[in-house]
């Protein structure tokens, strides 16, 4: 029984190594992970140039991991269709340094790892801490393995993903578990134009945080609070109530259509 | 009146060109694009890296475009937070070369520009061209500059965005317009495996794709008919009816918590 196990913070960070360390007690795991940092980098896959595995030392019974100067997305592309001898019965991706929570899904590796996953037809979880630093990873990595083992014995449903956050704060404060639905937030003041030494400008991608919905029943709210968060996530972004109302439309668009 | 028009072509690719002097005769066109082709790259954004402008001469009215060393996205966010002078009544990016179909809409830098716009509260609109070769743009913008139109004067709803293919056939045999969802399609023999001149493996993400979900109500199944697709999108990946479901198995992961 194999877990494939990725991240976009590298496969040299912390989360990785406490994540697949856990699961090893309960499935064969198989780490391929970006060889350096790749956050922010949506669901990204690479088409232009080719990829490169490498193998890196890992700790028994793992015993390596194998490094791709790629994104996540292409970490599990590859393990599947090339790296694994066997279809894994789990995809994990994870656990982050940092918060993955509502609208900032659309732009996050980890997440984009469990999706590439979940499309390929695989049960799928993206894991992620939510502070940004003093991070240990113990709890969420033990968490991480209940939830694995959970899930290897249910299945989800076939287009079907986890994400799940958890809160960096000691483990007797965490107050239990939810389901969430995502929350909506959305950045301010992204923009920090500077000018370099030969008076030319240039731009960093900044922003400060305002969450718009953080309801209770929302991932943002539940983090709040001291929970952990599990959203399921579906990959189907039809805004299915807007189809009718924009039919409305199609007479001017196209006059004299036939109705199909 | 202003319109932002990115793409993920490059600042140079012939579809944003026809597309945004088609515009010039409607509002005043803002012209923000990656300087090179970024295809693939999912809903990133750049922060490792300071992001710099470019101008580069545009046909008249609109006399300049600025190119940005960065993603469809970075170039919405730029946009809007740094370089207009008052907010846009749309953002469209497009026209791509090549098609955004179904599940490809998660990988798509066409898409994610549009994306942006959508999370920033903007009308927006992804438009793609289906074919691959021999594009011919011109009915392609005259048709977006049509449905730009009539988005201006109605709107769409805050969170809802669309998402637009045509096809690349002569323009009298296009056979309409219609309202779809999003199809699913899959690729497979996704990887390549080489042998470089000194005897390492690389691997080339390729792939034929799949279509798994092609029905007459899905943008796919449109296309290959002969329509326009427009897909209305909303970007809450929440799989609301799995919600109820998952919520069974917290008492596995969390015995004794008490209902919030």
């Amino acid at each position: 029984m194999k877990i494939l196990v990725t991240n976009d913070d590298g496969i040299n960070a912390p989360g990785i190594k406490a994540l697949s360390n856990a699961l090893a007690s309960i499935a064969d795991v198989i780490v391929i992970a970006p060889e350096k940092e790749r956050s922010a980098i949506g669901h990204g896959i690479t088409m232009h140039k080719p990829l490169r595995v490498n193998e890196v030392p890992w700790e028994k019974p793992i015993n390596k991991g194998l490094a791709i100067n790629g994104t996540p997305a292409d970490c599990v592309k590859l393990g599947l269709d090339a790296l694994l001898n066997e279809p894994p019965c789990l995809v994990i991706s994870g656990i982050n340094w940092g918060e993955n929570l509502g609208t900032d899904v659309l732009y996050s590796g980890t997440v984009s790892g469990a999706i590439e996953g979940c499309i390929n037809g695989f049960s799928s979880i993206a894991v992620s801490l939510t502070a940004k630093k003093d991070l240990d990873f113990t709890f969420a990595a033990k968490f991480t393995k209940r939830l694995a083992q959970l899930i290897i014995n249910h299945n989800l449903p076939a287009g079907t993903m986890l994400n799940v956050n958890i809160p960096s704060i000691p483990t007797n404060e965490i107050k239990g578990v939810v389901v969430t639905r995502l929350g909506r937030r959305r950045y301010t003041n992204t923009i920090s134009l500077r000018r370099d030494p030969r008076g030319r400008n240039y731009y960093w991608l900044a922003g400060e945080v305002e969450n718009i919905d953080q309801a209770k029943d929302t991932d943002i709210g539940a983090i709040n609070k001291g929970y952990i968060s599990i959203t399921p996530l579906q990959l189907d972004l039809t805004d299915h109530c807007f189809i009718k109302e924009i039919k409305n439309y199609l007479p001017f668009l196209w006059p004299d259509q036939e109705n199909i």
